[in-house]
């Protein structure tokens, strides 16, 4: 009696980013769990995220056999300190998401569905979602198996928009977070990937030596793109950044940090 | 009269791992140019990646208003010393490659045709195609505008076929090529994913040290895994590398090193 899960790349925002492999994938579902963030405290405005889920399995589903399911997403401190007490919230709340999981697939999914999961971009990039179907698995309580579905991830999506290579010739690309970046450009990275930056640590770097290629909200509605010396325009991107929240409710974006070569 | 290109990301391997978004970019082109790798000297067994795009024409392009053109690929020195040398003669090629592909949009294409790029992966990734376009521009002989669809990437099929979240925690992903591995594992990086490594360059590191994950023509029929303790299964990638290489007459592999926890 194994259920079987997919966890399916949907892309990085646009209803026509997933792979055919992933509509295929969308099509074998019996339920799907969509993890209710409207019901975490103070998060509102993902109304949009929600709309682009629906539209995606509208649009790609065949007839209409699936039920969706909301899991209320458990609360979480999204102010700790350090980077251990980082790592042991995430730990915490991945765990409390495993049990709310396990709870709703014992209760409302049937031992011959399949199970699907709509993970945002690829399920490989700063996305817990295996993880906690892995800890659902370690829970013992269901008796689970899951295949991924990859996804194009925001990364591919600002590259396109600006018809970036990321790679320069022959040399390599670090994918990070805002929490990190400081400390990946004191070890020697000088050609980054920034995700999860909520307060733009690259204004923290000096101005003059590093170019910027900035997105928000990409292949949405409400996209906004923003590029050039880091110095020049770090106030711009700060601004818009504060447009895109404020008119859409959310906002999520990424950026590439390259350092300039010497002139 | 502008000429229109579109750059189009059509996965890692298998007719599915493109986006609906690349699917209906693919029924806009008029022509498809194709690199004609066959007449590079001693590159023989791509039979396989050419009949894979002439599979994802077929299954996804409606009627057949469309033609491919095969523009002959410069020959190339793929074994120069020094990483300047390595830098020098991957521009020397592109510039070669560029002016290839302007002699064939002037002679082979008119100007209000849509002209196709089909890109491996993802075209942000170690892929010359959005350079060459560059040149082709620089060249001045051809107005030509473009634009990039992303496309799942060879790093994202990894992760998927291993159900590996590729970040740790907080952490960050380097992306790099066999050729800098030392380099970069010498300035910390300690979570990478290796690609273009012909040599297994990750033989040179301590063995107890790492762990692997392994993947080869992924996708495709011939794919292969192996992961384990990078010491105990190195010699299990080699032989597995062969083999495909063997079967298939060409390989392409990927792999995620990770540097082990102290326990
Ligand atoms: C929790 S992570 C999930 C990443 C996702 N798995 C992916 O592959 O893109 C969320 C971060 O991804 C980036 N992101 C995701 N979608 C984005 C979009 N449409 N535009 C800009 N950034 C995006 C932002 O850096 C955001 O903080
Ligand atoms: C010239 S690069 C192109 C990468 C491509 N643009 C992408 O996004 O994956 C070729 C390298 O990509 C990796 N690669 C591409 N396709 C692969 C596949 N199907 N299986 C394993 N590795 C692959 C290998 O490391 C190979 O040496």
């Amino acid at each position: 009696m194994t259920r079987r899960a997919l966890l399916i790349g949907i892309g990085p925002g646009g209803p026509d980013q997933l792979t055919v492999e992933a509509v295929r994938a969308l099509n074998e579902v019996d339920v799907f769990l969509v993890a209710d963030k409207e019901a975490e405290a103070g998060r509102a405005g993902t109304g949009d995220l929600v709309a682009l889920r629906e539209e995606i399995c509208r649009r790609h589903i065949t007839g209409d056999g699936y039920r969706i399911v909301a899991v209320p997403d458990p609360p979480r401190d999204r102010a700790p300190k350090t980077d251990r007490a980082y790592g042991d919230e995430v730990r915490d709340w991945h765990a409390a998401r495993a049990r709310a999981y396990a709870r709703v697939l014992l209760e409302q999914t049937g031992p011959d569905d399949t199970v699907g999961f709509l993970v945002w971009g690829d399920p490989s990039l700063y996305d817990s979602t295996i993880r906690v179907v892995e800890r659902v698995r370690e829970t013992g309580e269901v008796d689970l198996d899951y295949r991924v579905v990859p996804g194009v991830s925001s990364v591919q999506a600002l590259a396109a928009r600006y018809r970036l290579v990321l790679n320069r010739i022959g040399s390599p690309v670090t994918v990070t977070t805002g929490r990190r970046l400081a400390t990946d450009v004191a070890s020697g990275a000088d050609n980054l990937v920034v995700m999860l930056d909520g307060n733009l640590a690259c204004a923290d770097l000096p101005g003059d030596a590093w170019d910027i290629w900035w997105g928000a909200n990409l292949g949405t509605d409400g996209e906004e793109l923003v590029a050039g010396p880091l110095g020049e325009v770090v106030d711009t991107v700060r601004a818009a950044r504060a447009r895109v929240r404020a008119s859409r409710g959310w906002v999520m974006d990424i950026y590439l940090l390259r350092r300039r070569s010497p002139t």
